[in-house]
């Protein structure tokens, strides 16, 4: 399998960290974000939206969208447990993450890490906070109920939310007052092969 | 079962449309969106996110996220097969859809249809075509190759993306270039069971 992504992205991390707590084998291809590199005719060609991360598997089948791909990788682990009611809600976790949490959190950060925040996306990056602060409450209080966000047990829904939730502070996000989110955040940097973003 | 949701919405017209192909019993809670009603206490209890669709099963277990519950509606028949990579595939298009199509298509439709394209959304409705004309191209380019999004059956993945791509004329969209989702979209409407969005 042949990963393609950026190391800076949260996205990408994604599928990082499953494959190292999963101890996948897997060749990797740095795709310049900034560069434009999603954007070659090559790479719309093996992906026509335009995104990292994706992955290629040895037939050539591709697959793209980090969640799809992290529960693809994670299937018949204990990540990704084979109970229906069980994948229904992490797949809810990563749907919001996607609809709801990144769009304010990671775009909060890539103005703010990425950017510099130049003045004319100031307006845009204070619009980000009080979705984004919304979205850790959410996670916070179900974080206060259950060790994860689906039960008692790590899943790919924790894999997904970890990925910006953990950065957040570099998009200007106070987690101070999110203790359940602090804890929890350090269990899993705590799970056997966990790796750091390295960016 | 009961579906907590409102007829106007494509989230929630996903779930109808699921129950009526499968002939799924259910009861239905109409949840009046723009009175506020998934802003009320007994809703956010249910659904802290506050947003409809959710199911509510016998148990009291709740779901929510429309594309994680046609899943889990869909689990054992041909709609979501019991293979990963096409699991996998059909999540992929259906996390394209709550990113980069949704966000595009079903705003723009809420801006003109439901608000009467007021003045001051005029712009933001503007900014909305460009990247909802990316995703229609993009269905476009697989249904030339592929009979529905997923191969040649139908999924879970046609249902999430038919809501609002079969609507999209009442956001501002033409799809008359498109001939190949025109072609789709009735196959859709052809399945046996299907349900008009009544609203
Ligand atoms: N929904 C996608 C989002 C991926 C995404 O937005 N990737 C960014 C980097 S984090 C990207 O490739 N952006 C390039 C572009 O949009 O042009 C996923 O979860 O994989
Ligand atoms: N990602 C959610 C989106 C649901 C959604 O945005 N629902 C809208 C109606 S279409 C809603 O309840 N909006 C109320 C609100 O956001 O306050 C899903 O797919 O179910």
């Amino acid at each position: 399998m042949t990963i393609y992504g950026d190391k800076r992205s949260g996205n990408c991390f994604k599928i990082q960290l499953i494959c190292a707590l999963l101890q996948i084998e897997h060749h990797y291809i740095d795709i310049d974000l900034l560069k434009g590199d999603t954007k070659s005719p090559e790479f719309l060609n093996k992906a026509p939206v335009g995104k990292i991360p994706i992955i290629e598997l040895e037939d050539g089948r591709v697959l793209s969208e980090s969640n799809a791909i992290i529960n693809f990788l994670a299937r018949g682990s204990a990540l990704y447990p084979d109970d229906s009611f069980v994948q229904a809600k992490i797949q809810q976790w990563q749907f919001f993450e996607q609809y709801s949490h990144e769009p304010y959190i990671a775009v909060a950060r890539f103005i703010q890490h990425y950017l510099g925040l130049p003045e004319d996306r100031r307006k845009q990056y204070e619009r980000k906070h009080p979705p984004g602060y919304k979205a850790l409450d959410i996670m916070d209080k179900q974080l206060a109920k259950t060790n994860y966000l689906v039960g008692d047990e790590c899943s790919t829904a924790d894999i997904a939310l970890y990925a910006y939730t953990h950065v957040a502070h570099e998009g200007g996000f106070d987690l101070t007052r999110f203790s359940h989110i602090k804890r929890w955040l350090k269990q899993i940097e705590d799970l056997p092969g966990y790796v750091a973003m390295n960016y």
